[in-house]
């Protein structure tokens, strides 16, 4: 448990293990904790590097504020410099590989691979009113009726279906916090902070060997979206999961480790075929 | 503009055109009005029948009650008795095409084809959160806020995009009827009804020649469960449409006339290849 | 059955039936006798006209000759004047497909509704040696050896496999035909035709309304290669047939007929929705 | 360069580096050495094995013989047997991947983790015949025959036709081995040995931690075939490589790497999200 300040913020992240380093990057609705899962497996053989965006887990809150992501892209720009990284591998999911495609485009020498799960180019005006209904719900302070607009959508149908049991204590456990007005705001700003996000006139731009990882059921940035970055990087590779949702790292842990400790260790990127 | 009365309650329908009769049945948000855009060309061959399902349109409201879509089966019925229709082809489109499938398995003789666009077998947990997430946000009788819960999801992110125009005039339409109390309790109930619907030990009896559309962006009832339908109905044959999401008459509708009055009008179904 | 003479060749056709006229173009391997199966059913409303092209059916070989696709284009021109048609649909399949797009962009006002089965915008380097080696299996006059390296291929491996019976008497009635050497040569001339195809510089001329119908296991024209057909051609709309081969119409003939009639015959085109 | 002998014949194989021991099982058509860009890449962490199969590479050949799957899968056993090796993951390519199925099967104790890609659980009638056509042009003796029958369906379009270069080499490189009666002879019996491949009675018994790799523009192992094995295993892990062919590895050669080393080097297989 670390921490470094940013203009009197605490910022908190995990630096664990040795080897090349891995910088993970959250999701919106996750926190360094939310990588518990996976933590061994990847620091069997690298460095692996957590962070709490601000409004996220244990980094400090932002009240009253607004903000757009590069505030967040600042906050991965002040880690790498608070922990004198010269290069890393960046894995972000959803929000957190908007953050890491940011930082691609920006700091280009800091960014060694990069490996994107379900993350789009730009907040469409389809996704933007998504996020509107959940603002919405959040300001009801009904935990159950911001549990059902915003986590059904994560995950892909069949996954929810078989998976009831792990699903019910998911909503025992995130009810009361989504019943929460503190975190509630923390999510609403997030969300806000996304409206305007959109990369799609420097994406091009990244230099960096970029993994694409899609899930066939993700609802919230689907394929077709994913299509386009994979498009948009000159060095990028795609994979398709299969049957998995949005939150593919949850519902497919064990691709999910192989494709980002597969792709950052790999010795070779280019072949002579 | 005709009716007819079930119980002291008016059931409103329209029969129009000459020719092979072709039921049409509403979505859930939708009444026999949603149609007009299809109703000259499919009254140029065919008797079109439409009809709104009790708490849709101009068809009685069932305030305070409770029921199932055994209602709106039985609602169907009636109107193929009244009208003294021995056989007709249905058309249904979501709650439509449920309720199309209950009617032909338990009136098998009145079915003649069948024609189901983004239909499920069976209203999983996953779309029943969902639906709890409509119910909770029309509660807050917020009709922007309904609007964002509900509409987002039914059209695929890229029509959504590109016909910014339209969606903004369905949003000044449709806002003040998402904060009128006695619509969305209607929505309510239909909601509702659907949470028990089920036809997975049934559906495999239905004999009616039966075409399954399905459309790829279709984040209510994916690719996956129409995937599930087709094999589940013996005489089926199965489309599907890119690009397209669950409101698929609207971003479609050439598409939606091509594939409903050319399987219906088709001579022959079978074919010595 | 009926005949023209271009240059003292005999062009073979039939037309049947009467209605909004539709003429029904022939894949490579095909003639006017391979649709035998939908005439009744494309004859029951509309007129309809098939015609074989030089080196298929009943039309004149070209012993000797070398030719492009235009000597069909202009072939199917010489029919339209012959039988003083303004203005016709024209529904193509593969080879077929390929001689309506070509028609369509150089006989604009001919041309009234066109329905592209299976059919792709240019020969690939990857088709056309494929081509290449339908034309070496030809060669050597070895029936068998041109049927396995001609016909899996344009079925899905699961029809091929669920329809061993009619495989099997496929290829009882085609090896003797693939074995005959005036036959194998019409066809590596027909093939030879196909070589130069490329219309990706004026497809976007067209300015009929188009009906694009893809085969997912369509393994000669893929899937990726009706997408370029169907963003190339501006009125264009887009099905796909799930299960499906490049032979779709024998493999799925109800939505053959329901595409082609319902598309043709549906009144409107664009809706106000 | 090691070889051991089997019953007077000379079994080819190289076994480099160290570290968690991968087997590495060739396609139909490769050799050792047709992995040799790969190399490097998984010996950087790996003992990597390579062997040819009987009539492939450097091990000898089965002039005149008749065999199944069986004869390959009791040279891997022997392999093992001759290296002591106690327990190794296995990757396999189509026929490489087929042999590994049946290892898995046959000897559950051996295999770690397995790595399938584009592997079959069957050889249905379709890919029989079009084995049939691979040895009706072998049979010619012509090698432009034989690679215009065999090598197209083995790419993706998309690759065939922007990497013409490399295509044109690979022709000049293979077509005087596809000239060559001795390598098609052992190309006939190699896919001979393929046609009464059918595990789909005891694959459910493989109990190996197992990663099915599909590529979507496979047409000789399509997606579906792919998805019938990710079922049928009980351990197994999904992915697609959208855009590329049969030959994935040399179409993605870094997914290639990452799948397999991600796979096999991931610490843990099971995670308690």
């Amino acid at each position: 448990m670390s921490h470094f300040w940013i203009n009197e913020k605490k910022v908190f992240y995990e630096d664990e293990g040795s080897g090349k380093p891995i910088v993970l990057l959250n999701g919106i609705m996750m926190s360094t904790r939310s990588w518990a899962p996976f933590v061994d497996t990847f620091k069997a053989n690298n460095r692996l590097i957590r962070v709490d965006f601000f409004d996220q887990g244990q980094t400090d809150k932002l009240l009253g504020a607004t903000y757009t992501h590069q505030i967040q892209v600042d906050l991965l720009k002040s880690l790498f410099d608070h922990l004198k990284l010269e290069q890393a591998s960046i894995v972000g999911i959803s929000y957190g590989g908007e953050i890491a495609i940011q930082f691609a485009i920006q700091h280009k020498s800091k960014v060694d691979r990069l490996v994107l799960f379900n993350t789009a180019a730009y907040t469409n005006p389809w996704l933007k009113d998504i996020g509107r209904a959940w603002m919405a719900a959040g300001k009801t302070r009904d935990g159950e009726a911001y549990y059902n607009t915003a986590i059904p959508v994560i995950y892909s149908p069949l996954f929810y279906e078989t998976n009831q049991d792990w699903m019910q204590n998911r909503r025992k456990v995130l009810v009361p916090v989504f019943s929460n007005a503190l975190f509630l705001d923390q999510m609403e700003r997030l969300t806000q902070s996304s409206e305007s996000y959109d990369v799609r006139n420097t994406i091009s731009t990244i230099e960096a060997e970029t993994l694409i990882v899609s899930a066939e059921e993700d609802y919230l940035t689907p394929v077709d979206n994913q299509s386009y970055v994979a498009k948009a990087i000159k060095n990028s590779h795609w994979v398709k999961i299969p049957g998995a949702g949005h939150a593919s790292m949850y519902e497919k842990p064990l691709l999910f480790s192989t494709l980002c400790l597969g792709f950052i260790n790999a010795k070779d990127t280019k072949y002579t075929i």
